[in-house]
C-alpha cells in the first residue's frame, strides 16, 4: 500500500473524515427536533437541508476523485460503497427530519429519543474511526461496536413498531409515524453498512 | 477508447437506445392511464405489461452481451448498471399502472399527472442522451437536466405526500395511492440512476 | 477454471452449498409458524432467529475467503452478491415470522400458504442447484425453475394485495399484513437475485 502516503490518497481520507464528521452534524439537529417545539421544526427542517447539502458536496468529490485517480488507496468499489454508505446517513436522517415538518406531526413518540441516542452513538464512533483507516489501526472496535449498536437499534425499532401498531394511534398517524421511524432505522443500517465496508476493506489490507 | 468503433461496441450503444427508446413508450401510456375512464384501465395495463416485458428482453440482451465479451465500450460494472437502472424505470412505471388496476383505484389525484410528466421530460432527454455515449459528447446537459427534474419531482412527491395525509382520504385509499405515487417516485430515482452512472462513465472518459 | 479443484475454491462451494441447504430449514419452520396455534410462535420466532444466524455465520466466513483469497473460482463481486443474496432470503423469512409474533396477528391470510409454499420450492431447487457450481452443469433448467416460481409468486403477491385492501380488513391490520406479505415477497426477490448471480456466472464460464 505504498500508495497510501501519495497526496492523492490523502485526499480520500480527508474527505471520508469530512463526511463522518458532517453526519455527527446531522445527528444534532435531529436531536434538537425532538426537544422542539411544532413552531421551531420549520427552521431545524432547513439546517438539516443544509447539511444534507454539505454531505451531497463532499460525496460528489470523492466520487470525481476516484473517477479521475489513476491509482487509489482502495478498490474502487470500496470507496464507492464507502462514500454512498455515509451519503445514505444523512440522506435518511434528513428525510426523517422533513417527513415530521410535511406531516405537521405534533407528538413524537418517546421511543424516537432512544433510536436517535443511538445514531449519536454511532456516528461518534465512525467519526473516530475514518481518520484511522489511514494508518488501518484499532477499526476492529470500531465495527464491532457499530454492529452491537445495530443491534440495540433493531430492538428499540421492534419495541417502536409494536407501539405504533398498538392501537394507541389511529390509522393515519401510524402511516405518518411508521414513516418517520423507518428512515431513522434506515440511517442506522447505513451505519452498518459504512462498518461493512470498512471490516472488507481492512481484511484486504491485512 | 479504440474498442468503441467495433461492431461489439455499436451494439451496447444500440441497445441502451432501445431501452430508453421503450421508455418513451412505457411513459405515453402512463400518460393515457391519468386521461382514461376506469373501464379502459385493464386494456391500458396489458400494454403496459407488453412495454415491460420489451425492456426484460433489452436488458438481457446487454446482460449477455456483457458476460460473453471478451471487450466491453467501458467498465462491465458501470454497464450492469446502466441497463438495470434503464430497466428499474420501466418496472417502477409498469407497477404503477398494475398497482392503479389491481386496486380499482378510481379517482386518481391531480398531483399524479405533475409526476407522470416529470417522468415523460425524463425519459424524452435521457431517450436524446442515450446515443451520443458513442462520441461522448454534450452529456453534461443532460444529466444536469436530470438532477434538475429529479429535484422537482421530490417537491411534487412531498406536495403529494402531504395532500394523501391530509385527512382527504381514508387509510385504505391512503394506502393504496401511496403505493401508486411511490412507485412514480422510484421510476424518478431510477433516471437519476441512469444520468449517475452515464455521469461516472463520462468522467473516467474524460 | 483451473482454480476451481484447488482447496480454497472447495470451500466456496462448500459454503455456498451449506447457506441453501440452511434455507430450507428457514422456510421449513415457516410452514409451521402457518400451522401454529398464536401461543406457539414465539417459540417458532425463536428457532427462526437460530437459523437466521446460522445464516449470518455462513455468510461472514465466506467474505472472510473471498477477501483474504488470492484467487477465486469466479468473480469476487459475484461471489459476494450470491452469498449476500443468499442471506437476503433467509433475512426475509426471519423478518416475516418476527413480524406475526411482534404483531400478535392471530389469523393468517389463507394467501400465505401459497407464497410459503413457492419459497419452500424455490428453497428446494436453490440448494440441489449450489452443489452443482462446481462442475457448471444442469444449472440452466435451474434459473428458468426460480424464474417461473418468481411469476407465480408476483401473481400470487397481487392477488393477496388485492384481498388485504378488499375493505375485509381494518387499516391497522392491513398494514400489519402487508409488512408480512412483502417480506415474503422479498424472500421470493431474493431467490431470483440468486439464480440471476448464478446465471451470470455460468454465462462467463461458458
Amino acid at each position: 500500500m505504498k500508495f497510501r502516503v501519495t497526496p492523492r490518497a490523502n485526499a480520500f481520507y480527508d474527505m471520508f473524515a469530512a463526511s463522518a464528521a458532517n453526519l455527527l452534524v446531522g445527528v444534532k439537529i435531529l436531536t434538537e427536533l425532538l426537544g422542539s417545539s411544532p413552531e421551531e421544526r420549520a427552521a431545524i427542517g432547513d439546517r438539516m437541508k443544509v447539511a444534507e447539502h454539505a454531505s451531497d458536496e463532499i460525496t460528489h468529490a470523492i466520487m470525481n476523485e476516484v473517477n479521475s485517480s489513476f491509482i487509489t488507496p482502495f478498490d474502487r468499489e470500496d470507496i464507492y460503497r464507502l462514500a454512498s454508505s455515509l451519503d445514505d446517513v444523512m440522506d435518511a436522517m434528513e428525510a426523517a427530519v422533513d417527513l415530521v415538518v410535511l406531516y405537521n406531526i405534533v407528538e413524537l413518540p418517546a421511543g424516537l429519543a432512544d433510536q436517535v441516542e443511538m445514531l449519536e452513538r454511532a456516528a461518534e464512533v465512525t467519526a473516530e474511526a475514518m481518520p484511522r483507516l489511514k494508518v488501518m489501526k484499532n477499526l476492529r472496535e470500531y465495527w464491532i461496536e457499530i454492529n452491537r449498536l445495530e443491534n440495540t437499534g433493531d430492538a428499540i425499532y421492534r419495541r417502536l413498531l409494536a407501539k405504533l401498531y398498538s392501537g394507541e394511534y389511529d390509522a393515519l398517524m401510524v402511516l405518518k409515524l411508521k414513516e418517520v421511524v423507518d428512515q431513522l432505522e434506515a440511517a442506522a443500517d447505513a451505519f452498518e453498512n459504512v462498518a461493512n465496508t470498512v471490516e472488507s476493506i481492512a481484511v484486504k489490507e491485512s
